[in-house]
């Protein structure tokens, strides 16, 4: 579900002057990949990819799901660590102080709505599910550990929402040390213009954003070795 | 330094459909204020709010210094914590990662664009001010711990840039128990477009965004009372 | 199973030197109860408190678990949130770099060893767990977050292990802004000068360490109001 | 200041019952070096180092400055980053809970007391200050993410307290997913059988503790290149 052609021209006139100022200050720049890759899938639950939910998103079944598939069959093939999150809760008390703003008393532990959808399902004991509580995936947990103790520097990053948990992901990781590469085909939200304003954004200050086939290309090519736990 | 007609015509397309459809899914709630609050000042230092820094945001003089002046002056009435942040680095090591997406180099400690402009200056030992080196003030810092310890439930928030530090500073906070509220003449960004976007943005989903008069006379109102250190 | 006589004397005499010390230097203080409060049961699951693990602690049915289920009662009259945690971890990956160390992959989330003894075992729905993945209850995890939304400011502690887990979590916490009263009865440890001498060193410095009989005194009487959840 | 002969006796029974079971159970395993030094010089400043404080810790000028210096001195020859911690606030606020249990507001910034020992002291802009406000380094630090950015899998750590901000960093460096060593002779507390208790604990369960001569030898040795910042 694109943007209409008049919300699309006014971005364009935006994101024009934007990457101008950008790029006579020293932003814009790419990041790339480091030496060691893991793939992140976003709440790719089904409370984001199924119709229905408060906290559906667009383009799914079309283009994200397929695409994150790919993705993750590439990623197999050299033993990439795939890590999954959802937004979960087990209580009132656990979800704090989000209801305050929105409607995440939706996303309770044990209701379907919260497990990643079957369609790109984790591999049990080898894949690593995060339960995640925020919209960053660093906020609140333990990833940051867990991708230094592995060896990581770079993150693929797939998933919803654009505005939200996406954007608040590649912004931590960042600050955490790692660089990030965002999937453009693989990411989503509930709308389409929060799509194209954060790819623009994060690209232009956080995070490459790339073709799904060049990371794919990228993923297969030698450059990536197959990768061994390093401990 | 508005955005053109032509890209807030577009805008208000894309804000009037978004906030159909958040209405409809149940986001969009104002959080209000809780029982104490804090004012935080995001890094309102000279390589934000001066001339010719590759940070240089746009309207200080104008609107952002003498909005946040106004309201540091009713805050200091009722003896309410301030709390200023800035963004600085010490050596190559202590800027982590983020070189490789900006010239954050140019944030070093003991130049005058990291110190906090003098035309809101924090009072010595009264006043906090939270050297910070991610965007987030919450992100590797101790911010949480202290707002929690002093009682406090709520931040009003100025500062830059809407789509950086400010942005990500208020989605932290909601994740860490605090309520906030965006004063919307004293936040400001290097791109006009970046405010409309990221006020409507978290205004839906993170933070509540009030005009300067309204959020003075809550904190003159009786409503407030005078802040005591609560242990 | 308490220290052996030869033990207990060696300790005394230190612990004898050292409070001079302290209370000569400002330190030995308390903290005393603020004014909201929630339990927090540090790991008390089958893999601590149940015979034949390599993390097994001892006088589990003696003492702590008896302990234990008479605080959460007089807890639960007075509708006091009651947080358990565990350790317990998805995959290789999600384990991180405690292999180094010790037998850590024997916590794999799915098997008997991780679930609360069911002894004291959570409310469905009404109480919080949190699967956390480090020793401490906040390093990680969301818990500040959860805790400063639901306006609590002292946590109320039982559980394993003295030198680890529940050390690490009430030094975390004060750091975090909460105030902890560790439970003396109902903390437990692999080797019992563990508890000794980590019992006097907290109390000196992080946290209050009180008998059962008077925290459950505490929670009956009139000063702790039933709790309601307060946003 | 060693521990009296009586506490040895006990401490050693104590160490050899514990080590036992330890053992038995797949504690005490050695972590090692990774691939990429760094030197964590823990609360180094005069407020511990020097006579007269609330603070301060024993064996300063006869072992712990001594000893840092050499391993200061061997790391530079080989460019490793080094790393100094110091504990300051800025304001009564900004100390938060700890004023509960301790004389936390003798830390002020601006004071001789937080300023690193200068017998020891950083190179301005080459070595890294982290002005921390709790007892890990990693606590409400950025310490996690720039060792990530700057390729660092191992900290040899020095500094005071054993009890407190040594050991609470050593834990916390583990579930971060970096490997620790402390260096046996230049670590301190205020309390001797202190020292004694947390290097045997932690040597079990979270750190290497190895002498500085072998410490040294290690990083002369061909095993550890001349750093190069990685990005």
């Amino acid at each position: 579900m694109p943007v209409s052609q008049e919300v699309q021209n006014a971005m364009n006139v935006i994101f024009k002057e934007d990457s101008t100022l950008y790029a006579a200050r020293g932003w814009g720049q790419r990041s790339g990949y480091g030496k060691s890759i893991a793939i992140l899938n976003i709440d790719l639950a089904n409370a984001w990819t199924r119709k229905g939910y408060r906290f559906t998103c667009e383009d799914m079944d079309e283009q994200i799901i397929p695409g994150t598939q790919r993705l993750i069959a590439a990623a197999r093939k050299k033993n990439l660590p795939i890590i999954y999150t959802t937004t979960a809760f087990c209580s009132r008390f656990d979800i704090g102080a989000f209801p305050l703003r929105g409607p995440w008393e939706d996303l309770m532990l044990g209701t379907s709505g919260v497990e990643i959808d079957d369609r790109i399902k984790p591999v049990d004991g080898v894949d690593t599910l995060i339960v995640k509580k925020r919209p960053s995936a660093f906020a609140g947990t333990h990833l940051g550990g867990i991708l230094r103790a592995g060896g990581i520097d770079t993150l693929i990053c797939t998933g919803v929402t654009m505005a939200g948990c996406v954007r608040h992901t590649v912004e931590d990781a960042l600050g955490e040390g790692f660089r990030t590469v965002i999937v453009r085909e693989c990411v989503g939200d509930r709308v389409a213009a929060a799509i194209e304003w954060n790819c623009f954004d994060l690209d232009q200050k956080y995070s490459d954003v790339e073709p799904l086939d060049k990371v794919i290309a990228y993923i297969e090519g030698n450059e990536v070795p197959v990768y061994q736990y390093p401990l």
